[in-house]
């Protein structure tokens, strides 16, 4: 069976290696915490306002002040940061968390798009954070795709 | 709906607090690569050996050597170490990843058995340490039977 981490390669087109390459520096301390606010910010108005219905709705049962909060909680967790999101939720457990919505390549897809235009709209982030994240970003992204056909396929 | 940390402290009575303990000191840095190899040498061993039938087949279709090596990484990157298991295998998912083992309450405690037959024979294991860590496997062992529900509940 083909790993979890080798198909997010598959299909995101990023490599494992490139994926987690956002841990050879401490983005958390390079960019600070007001900055991963402004940036999970900046993405949940982009997804709370998408014209296209069928990805805003994935999130309509959410609500956007919580979606903000876990988000640059996470990121600020996972970036180098104090463990925020763990100290008030427990682990990440991003495929078990991502389990009641649907994530399909297309909504992957349509996540890396809002979040590279928050990436490029918060100025204190510099090139080279932003290429890491990105990386990691598209990789994980795809990682809850091959977690979310992973459980489907033991469900058959 | 409850969550899963909720569900987690309510099933394995350690609170999300004193489960991220944890996070207070660096136990990497004060217990060395070394014990974590130890430890979960260790803990494989009984668990490999197990007299109960039941508990050593939920382990059957994996190597103890690639458990062992799962499991140190793992502890490593959480508890202030390099990110050792990221770099190989991405990010823990611990749900998505214990997806195909059926984590009962009675595996949980059986678990929690031998991890604690193998923190008290790891002499480098000073006595706070182990508290901590104690608490965050009882509460972690948990959530992944809140998972495991969670997951069948929507399967239903």
């Amino acid at each position: 069976m083909q790993s979890l981490q080798d198909r997010a390669s598959e299909l995101s087109g990023v490599s494992q290696d490139d994926a987690f390459e956002i841990d050879e520096i401490n983005l958390y301390k390079k960019l600070g915490h007001e900055t991963f606010v402004k940036l999970s910010t900046n993405f949940y108005n982009r997804v709370y306002a998408d014209d296209e219905e069928w990805f805003r709705s994935i999130f309509a049962n959410s609500s956007k002040d919580a979606a903000i909060q876990n988000q640059y909680e996470f990121f600020i967790q996972r970036m180098g940061g104090p463990p925020l999101y763990s100290r008030r939720k427990g682990h990440p457990a991003l495929i078990g968390r991502h389990g009641p919505y649907p994530v399909t390549e297309r909504a992957a897809e349509r996540w890396i798009e809002h979040m590279t235009a928050a990436l490029d709209s918060v100025e204190e982030i510099d090139a080279d954070s932003k290429k890491r994240m990105l990386k990691f970003f598209r990789h994980t992204a795809f990682f809850l795709v091959a977690g979310k056909e992973m459980m489907a396929n033991r469900r058959g």
